[in-house]
């Protein structure tokens, strides 16, 4: 029974459905040797033929909303709005990527016509991206739809023409197995290569996958602890793979003084509404805050506490997640100098057992069962100093818990940012008609970070043309990002074609082809 | 003793001098501490003051172009018409990257305007590439003037924003030591700041470089080998930094038999003259040639055997690599079905004795010294089947050793072909008119290959826009080049400013800035 794995309702902990037996080594052999067997098709189909295979793709996701929504919500607890929201952005997403691949920017498509040069002559150059080959995608437990068997990986993937092979995660695997089915049996219609997708269940399965030789790259979204592991298995492949891995973060927010002077009490509320928001199960959640000290920042707090006072226990995704936050908060809760903002009823803290997680759990699933009342935890807000910020205070604690620094002044705020750990975002709110500190905060936060937001909240990752998900370690383990349309630019590599005959190039690099950005000669050419 | 670098002539294996001592743990850390606090300034120098700052760097080169090739001329025997060029080269590439940071289209500049979205309102996204920090450069042993402290790695670096700490290739520490002190005291008069450029010496001096925690990344180029174990030091490191490497390439020709029937002699003199370039000493130096069966074949085979019949034993650069190549063409004369093309003196493959390395090598320069005769390498040609091709002669051999591998049919040649490791360039030579078989195999080679040449020969790599220096492992580790503008890319890393105000921002991400490439809302805008 070791091998099965279960669809469990975090709203009460029970096994609703067996979804899968866990993939046996031979069949992930099995599915990524068809993962290889299909990449020549996949990338046959030309960029036309994927941009239709990632419309369809969308299309086939929009036409089953109403029920993958109902399961997703049922594993995942998420709610159907938000559940709902998260379909839409991934149908977004494949639809963007599909018009990256009509815009055709991505292939870094260059020419160097043969010419003297200082160095002598120059033969005739031409360079473009090429897929790297089937691409390894682990699915994120908090984003069941948005980062997992669809999402931001698959969608770059498939539009660089590398087949997919999705890992899927144990806290949502009927929903995995649904959205497989779905893109699977739309790929087919669309002309796309068996092969094209690939899913496996369970832990040993996705060593396995990472250790496949057929495997070019793989995308992750997940724990630092969980890549560790991933990362060992690929060291010790003959030829390593890029991991991007998409790990931990913080998400530092400071406000200024003259921002908590003039709005401390929306600043407050909002936070909560960000801290909290899908149970704080969110890559991009706030976990610290820096806030002065003095009677703005008072009100500020207190207004982070009233937001939260009224809300109920929150579902969280899985019994694993709901135990570590538990657990997490309760250690919290001990550290000298960090104090709840205002006392805690005790039970607060314990919303399942802290050792739930090793008791009674299926193998399988590896979550934890409640008695009864399912995964949950209680939002909670615990205050310190800048001056004495305890090392606990920053790391990250999945979960709607959030920590508020006061400061003094600027020497003691600057001291604490500098031993921070790095994140994916850090956010600085500033007063209306105020330049030098936010100036001062960008050039110390630029380097701590991928994304820097102002006046706002790092939650929400709008998918764009320019935006970013990614900062330096811990936050992801490369420089590349998991959203935004340069996602693609991580399942490609680049191929230079010397003195080729014309009819040996691909398309885009013969000389009367026009429809795409190309550099020539130097010269970066728009579309005409 | 242990701690003296000496410069080496390889016409004689004496020491001509003691270079600098080995660079103590203490020294690695003030020097990369020097190069974390140059950091700010030098990004802050703008891209026109980069540039002119490579611009100024170029010409000190040029201007001690004298002294710089003698030294590198006595230490690597390459010959002053070679290292004339290779200083050409590497002045030509401090200059493109200054018309890469003018071009500004490296920084992808990006800019999402608030708006609406089927995915709800979207804040306005601006993203743009920035320095990632320090970058260790290690130099090769077998460019010392464009695969060095000056070179792809250290103008790419530089042009991103990265101070450079540069470990000294032990084959040419004169000459290491002496660009050094030229590019240092011209980067001081261009206004750079103290701490741009920084030196290291010694093995484990290279150790302590990129376990060092103000070290962002490593370029690398050199063995297999050295790069494991630099590698085995950065799992150590508490935080990941890519490590750019550049390793081992066999770079396989294909002759067709159309091409052997048009120019079977040029083709056999081109090639000797390809393989024996420079000694055979360059990464894409090709290792193995198929050419059909038959009397065209034969002819080619002569060629190259008359090519370099008339050939001296070829100064190699250092002990340790002479030493190596005796050993590789005695072992791969030893190989069944492995026959030299006529059969050869018994001590041609005895150039330096096999164990030289062993002995009497001073332990800081780790290179043999010879006899009085110095490092030398006779030509070698070594001829086999395509049917049953040896392992042994897939394997990169350095230095002027060339196998010719003769197939009967199609199928034969493609079979072989699937048993080669990746390699940076793969190369066609085709009749003039003749197209199925070379698509055919240009198919079979993008995979294997990050440059497919057309009727000419690897050796050369011209800098340009469209250049790439890379391949699938074992030629590089990653999907990243040393050689072409993109080099820049792997000293970078994006950030998003989300609804920054514009004095916040970037000059190049402002709304009116208009002087370089950005996409803005989705679309490609040249330069006006």
């Amino acid at each position: 029974m070791s091998s099965v794995v279960p669809s469990i309702s975090p709203r009460t902990g029970d096994v609703v459905e067996v979804v899968a037996s866990e993939t046996p080594t031979a069949s992930v052999d099995r599915i990524c040797r068809a993962a290889a067997a299909a990449a020549e098709a996949l990338d046959a189909l030309g960029r036309d033929g994927r941009a239709a295979l990632l419309e369809a793709l969308a299309q086939a996701l929009e036409d089953a909303r109403a029920r993958v929504v109902a399961v997703a919500d049922r594993e995942t607890g998420l709610g159907e709005a938000r559940l709902n929201g998260e379909l839409t952005r991934t149908c977004y997403q494949l639809r963007l990527f599909a018009s990256v691949l009509t815009d055709g920017g991505y292939l870094e498509a260059t020419i160097d016509h043969a010419g003297d040069t200082p160095m002598g002559p120059r033969p005739d150059l031409r360079r473009m991206l090429v897929p790297l080959g089937p691409v390894a995608v682990f699915g994120a437990s908090n984003f069941p739809l948005a980062f997992s068997v669809p999402g931001g990986d698959t969608a770059s993937a498939l539009a660089a023409g590398c087949p997919v092979v999705l890992k899927a995660h144990p806290s949502h695997p009927a929903t995995s197995k649904l959205c497989f089915e779905i893109l699977t049996e739309a790929a087919r219609k669309a002309g796309a290569p068996e092969g094209t997708f690939g899913i496996v269940y369970g832990q040993q399965a996705g060593a396995d996958l990472v250790a496949h030789p057929e495997i070019r790259a793989v995308g992750f979204t997940g724990s630092t602890g969980a890549a560790r592991a991933l990362l060992a298995v690929i060291e010790q492949r003959p030829e390593p793979i890029p991991f991007y891995g998409e790990l931990s973060s913080l998400n530092p927010i400071v406000v200024t003084p003259a921002a908590a002077a003039e709005r401390a009490p929306r600043i407050g509320t909002d936070l909560a509404a960000s801290f909290t928001m899908g149970a704080g199960q969110f890559c991009t959640k706030p976990g610290l805050a820096f806030v002065p000290a003095g009677p703005d920042g008072d009100s500020l707090v207190q207004a982070v506490q009233d937001a939260i006072d009224g809300l109920e226990p929150m579902v969280m995704l899985n019994g694993g997640i709901a135990a570590a936050f538990t657990r997490g908060t309760a250690v919290l809760s001990t550290v000298p100098g960090l104090t709840p903002a205002v006392p805690a009823p005790a039970n607060d803290f314990a919303a399942v057992g802290p050792d739930a997680a090793a008791a009674g759990a299926p193998a399988g699933s590896r979550n934890a069962v409640a008695d009864g009342g399912g995964f949950r935890g209680t939002p909670v807000l615990l205050t310190t100093t800048a001056a004495e910020l305890p090392p606990e205070a920053t790391e990250e604690c999945f979960g709607p818990v959030t920590v508020v620094a006061r400061y003094q002044d600027e020497s003691e705020l600057f001291a604490a940012l500098a031993t921070l750990p790095n994140s994916l975002t850090a956010t600085v709110h500033r007063g209306a008609d105020e330049t030098a500190l936010p100036a001062e905060l960008t050039r110390r936060l630029r380097s701590r970070a991928g994304r820097i937001v102002y006046d706002g909240y790092p939650t929400g990752v709008a998918v764009s043309w320019a935006q970013h998900h990614g900062g330096p370690w811990p936050a992801t383990n490369t420089q590349h990002t998991s959203v935004g349309t340069t996602a693609i630019r991580r399942f490609l590599r680049p191929v230079v074609w010397q003195n080729a005959p014309a009819d040996l190039l691909p398309p885009e690099l013969r000389d009367e082809y026009d429809s795409i950005p190309r550099r020539v000669d130097g010269r970066l050419r728009p579309i005409p």
